[in-house]
């Protein structure tokens, strides 16, 4: 069987390892960016008595066209522009990659930037080139719009703030690149709910401009909801790519149900993000740390050198979940990434890290 | 911009027209295959009592153990069989294509089949070999095994019971087909509630035999939940082209009660087994009618020469929805494929379609 399966199973994919996913088992969970609170149970009422309409036995609507719209309204996605949905933005990427893959064809991305990009790239049988980003995780503009030159590629894709750093980057940048390039430019706005910072306005002003948005950073992890925009003759072919029924009923229902308490979840984004001002503060006040300034609802740190993993560890044993970066790309050595949790979550990290750094 | 689109866009995406589902408003919906009987109260009060306990605000568990393990027990999968569970049945369609396309790669099922082998293999950029079916529906082994012999696919898909036909093929050209097949064979099993035929008790037994399952016919059209078993070298491989988190929290809490409950679909599936049978005694009534047997929860019959639309349109004024496949392929000139729905459904359906004939 190992003969057959090295002759048909391509060789990249062979040679990818399966993405891991680290047990939570009961640790405090500020590893995946999630957002800490579980529903009220009025909002949990309320929801299960929109779920009591729902016909398990039917087909969803293939277009989603309820929640396509809540998602527009609640995204303010400009009129003009056209609308995909996915579950989670990892579909959308894939769908985007699908459309243009082709052998030859390149798929860009700043790194540090989120994994998926790569691992959607080679699956899809293009190229991943990687820009990397400046010490400060900023973008090099020179570097950047050579590369693009370079490798003319079908894909640009910008995490914006970026993951797994939180910065933004500058968005005279990205205007100089959606000027210059002939391929897609993929903003991807995750941590929007985080940041005031955002490019949806300016879908349709560049001809090459799609921008990313997910349900889950803003407190909908478990739904796997992502939306795409950008120009209609975009979408329209990028459209034929996605499997026809990929949202299932529930989670259409669900999803515009949680769009109606878009106040609930606005509140939650800006308690994380004062929450955040004062975990960086705690983390600053860490002398041995660098702390990298972040507009999303996690913090990187870089830990004195070859200390992340034991400082990862440390937290795990006192049952603290982070994500640990150290020996993910050269870039992130000694670093460890945060997400911001309760007030308590926050306090209980802090004060389980300071002896940790002691040591 | 049409110019970047079709500079950018594969030419075969831009050729492929979207997906078109009818809208069926009010209409009885004997289109899709669904299980026409929607959740009694008490099953609908068990469920969302289950789902109290929906943590959204977390992603899902990536891997799905739970929803797996049930998954595997439902179906009878050999305990030394890995499994992949995906969005229906399409998107683990999509993740084999995926795992072995590449330029030159052939992608083969018999015609007329499950329209979305051929759909998925062009996006992912792979050739679509088809081999046609006998006048009767059924294989002719002769051709198949030559059609595999010259175009040695990397995948032949084969629906067992065969979408739209109805039939079972015949398993010893299944079996002479897994013994000379350089590449995978994968038996698409969608329709097993509805038949004794299966090929799962012998995942294990070629080492390049696939299963693929789903629960929408048994009953959950709306979770798209799909399981493919297979020996687990080659599931370990096409598992990496899987978006980790693919299945929601709310699609595997739901899957899981589901599967709890398979007493309550089998009953189901029995009675739509019983009602086959009778609403094919009454299509084969109408003598104008060349009705095909079925080992599904559908049945396909040809009308007289030239009338298949306007029979279809009929049936629609008359607030009844089945699927026109006139004009998709030659092979079902003049063909409709009606869902086994409720007795009622069928006995409306069957006598608005007697008139029909008669004009």
């Amino acid at each position: 069987m190992q003969e057959k399966i090295n002759k048909l199973i391509r060789p990249e994919i062979r040679a990818l390892s399966a993405y891991h996913v680290p047990e939570a088992g009961n640790m405090i969970k500020l590893d995946a960016m999630e957002n800490p609170w579980s529903w009220p149970d009025e909002l949990r009422d309320a929801w299960l008595e929109i779920l009591k309409s729902a016909e398990i036995n039917r087909y969803p609507d293939p277009a989603a066209r309820t929640l396509q719209s809540d998602m527009r309204r609640a995204m303010e996605v400009p009129e003009a522009a056209g609308v995909i949905l996915g579950n989670g933005s990892d579909e959308l990427i894939q769908m985007i990659i699908q459309a243009v893959a082709s052998p030859g064809r390149v798929v860009l991305a700043p790194v540090p930037g989120f994994v998926m990009y790569r691992q959607i790239a080679v699956v899809a049988g293009v190229e991943f080139e990687a820009v990397p980003l400046q010490d400060d995780f900023s973008l090099n503009q020179e570097a950047l719009l050579a590369a693009v030159k370079a490798r003319n590629p079908a894909v640009t894709f910008l995490a914006y703030p970026n993951n797994p750093t939180g910065n933004l980057f500058d968005a005279d940048i990205l205007h100089a690149l959606l000027s210059c390039a002939d391929g897609l430019v993929v903003i991807d706005e995750a941590y929007a709910p985080f940041t005031d910072a955002s490019f949806m306005s300016r879908v349709g002003d560049y001809d090459n401009l799609l921008v990313l948005r997910t349900l889950s950073k803003m407190g909908l992890a478990g739904l796997r909801l992502g939306l795409l925009a950008g120009p209609p003759a975009w979408l329209e072919q990028i459209d034929k790519t996605r499997l026809p029924y990929n949202i299932s009923v529930i989670n259409q229902l669900t999803g515009s149900f949680a769009l109606q308490h878009t106040d609930y979840f606005m509140r939650q984004a800006q308690e994380i993000r004062s929450q955040r001002a004062q975990l960086f503060s705690g983390l600053q006040a860490l002398s041995s740390l660098t702390v990298y300034p972040s507009e999303a609802n996690f913090i990187l740190f870089r830990t004195p050198a070859g200390k992340a993993t034991d400082i990862f560890e440390g937290l795990k044993a006192a049952g603290i979940l982070i994500k640990n970066l150290d020996g993910s790309v050269a870039a992130l050595q000694d670093c460890l990434r945060v997400t911001v949790g309760t007030p308590d979550e926050n306090a209980t990290f802090l004060a389980a890290l300071a002896p940790l750094l002691a040591t």
